[in-house]
């Protein structure tokens, strides 16, 4: 199949050429079909926070009521592939499995590479390639560690932060991060105690921003599992999508994706392995020069 | 003054070169003087936590101690450039100002720039020419937010990562980063309720890493306001430094290293603000596709 009826098949609701083609992305033989997508205004919902939050049961609420909206869902998983956190982060996604089979739903799993942290390499191709299939809405749901949260706002139209009561030490430490991020701040487990002390804490913690952002951040309050508060997500989430019809997040959405691209494209065929291999042979070298080193490159 | 004769000056323990020379790099001029430095063994600590772990009064413990040892000591402070927390981590450096005009002991604060957080870009360069300097010690001190800690870890050679023990939910977040770049943990202001406690938990989430890691990471108690425990550090420090010799954590340093310089130097003419400006001016051509954008650069 040529590019242009692979991408036909996208936009016609295939689900499978979708896979497919995302496939293809992950192993870099998608530019054909990507040089054609056709300019789409569908807005990314982000959704990340700290492990533990419950993302995952909030995202399976989201799932839940735009499916009674009658509209098609597709769901980005992004798992930092951490030794350390691997194992808990996948489980932690059973209970989205019972859409894996729903004809109105598409959800992939990507695994983030490289030692580094931060969301795959191919993201930005991937959800580009949503953007053009019949999918509706469209969710990424990234865990906040190392640099994935910055990274995800720099990829979503609206990005939501899901803390729980108990994240007060969290939003100290992230607290630069997560302002900057969030367009939209979920309280979680809220019937907890100290949910109440927590929202006032956050507010207060918030207003500095007032200077950079024009509006308020929104902070809701939900008990997922209940599915209690979803309503109020789901209406600030299209209130978000509507402001940004008219700010410049757009713009710098796009400068960012178009920065991230042309990185790829020129050190494409820089391989850290194939460095390391050449830096091992030269190094013990009592004249190694790092600089005069690098400028074969 | 040539190149070569500044380099020489640095050579020789001329803090006020070094100091010119830094702001040349900076400023994106030291190329011809970074082609000329000699290959060093000089050793990296890194030192880096949350806001608030005591990171600026330890590393100030560090000066005093390497002072005492007549060793000359460099560090570099760096401040992610947040616009919520710069004013508060500026401020907690002011306890380092009572080494700024001590003769053997050169200071200097960074900035970060760009809004995604991370290291200075010139970071690699400065520190490899403080290393062609009369330093015997080099530190580099960051507060853990955003992917500066992981970078940090790609910087030096010995990461220390300064915990108190109230961190216990902090480890919890950052987990998979701190397990991964920590050589050697300190648990500061160990006179606090907890601390026991919070060493055992540490050393339990430590057990998977065995691993991976040839050596057990130390985690010392400190309580630095009282000079408690750097013994301990500066020994643990030089352990790790004995170790480094064997392993294979210089070839990586090295790859980072090289793969950032070479992204730089591929990346120089790319500005963010033309990009927008060019971005905003064609984004709006319902022909408009990224990917096709991005084939002139």
């Amino acid at each position: 199949m040529t590019a242009k009826e692979l991408l036909q098949n996208i936009i016609d609701g295939d689900f499978k050429t979708l896979a497919r083609v995302i496939s293809k992305i992950e192993n870099g033989n998608g530019d054909d079909l990507l040089k054609l997508l056709p300019s789409s205004t569908k807005k990314i919902i982000g959704v990340t926070g700290p492990p533990g939050a419950g993302k995952s049961t909030l995202v399976d609420c989201l799932i839940a009521e735009y499916i009674q909206q009658q509209k098609k869902v597709g769901v980005l998983c992004v798992d930092p592939s951490s030794a350390f956190t691997h194992g808990a982060l996948l489980g932690d996604r059973i209970r989205m499995n019972k859409w894996f089979n729903h004809p109105n739903v598409y959800i992939r799993s990507l695994a983030t590479r490289g030692s580094m942290g931060g969301l795959h390499p191919s993201i930005i191709e991937i959800t580009d390639v949503m953007k053009a299939s019949s999918l509706d809405k469209i969710i990424i749901e990234t865990v906040g560690v190392g640099q994935t949260e910055t990274e995800i706002a720099a990829l979503a139209d609206t990005t939501v932060v899901v803390l729980v009561p108990e994240s007060g030490d969290e939003i100290q430490t992230m607290k630069a991060g997560l302002m900057e991020i969030a367009d939209v701040f979920v309280v979680n487990k809220s019937d907890r105690p100290g949910a109440d002390k927590f929202v006032k804490d956050l507010r207060m913690m918030l207003a500095p921003a007032f200077q950079l952002k024009q509006n308020e951040i929104p902070i809701i309050k939900t008990v997922a599992i209940e599915k209690k508060g979803i309503d109020d997500l789901i209406q600030k989430i299209k209130w978000h999508e509507s402001l940004n019809e008219l700010s410049d997040k757009k713009i710098k959405l796009l400068t960012e994706k178009a920065y991230r691209l042309i990185e790829q494209k020129r050190m494409h065929d820089i391989n850290r392995i194939l460095l390391a291999e050449e830096i091992n042979k030269s190094y013990k070298n009592p004249e190694f020069n790092l600089y005069r080193f690098i400028e074969k490159y």
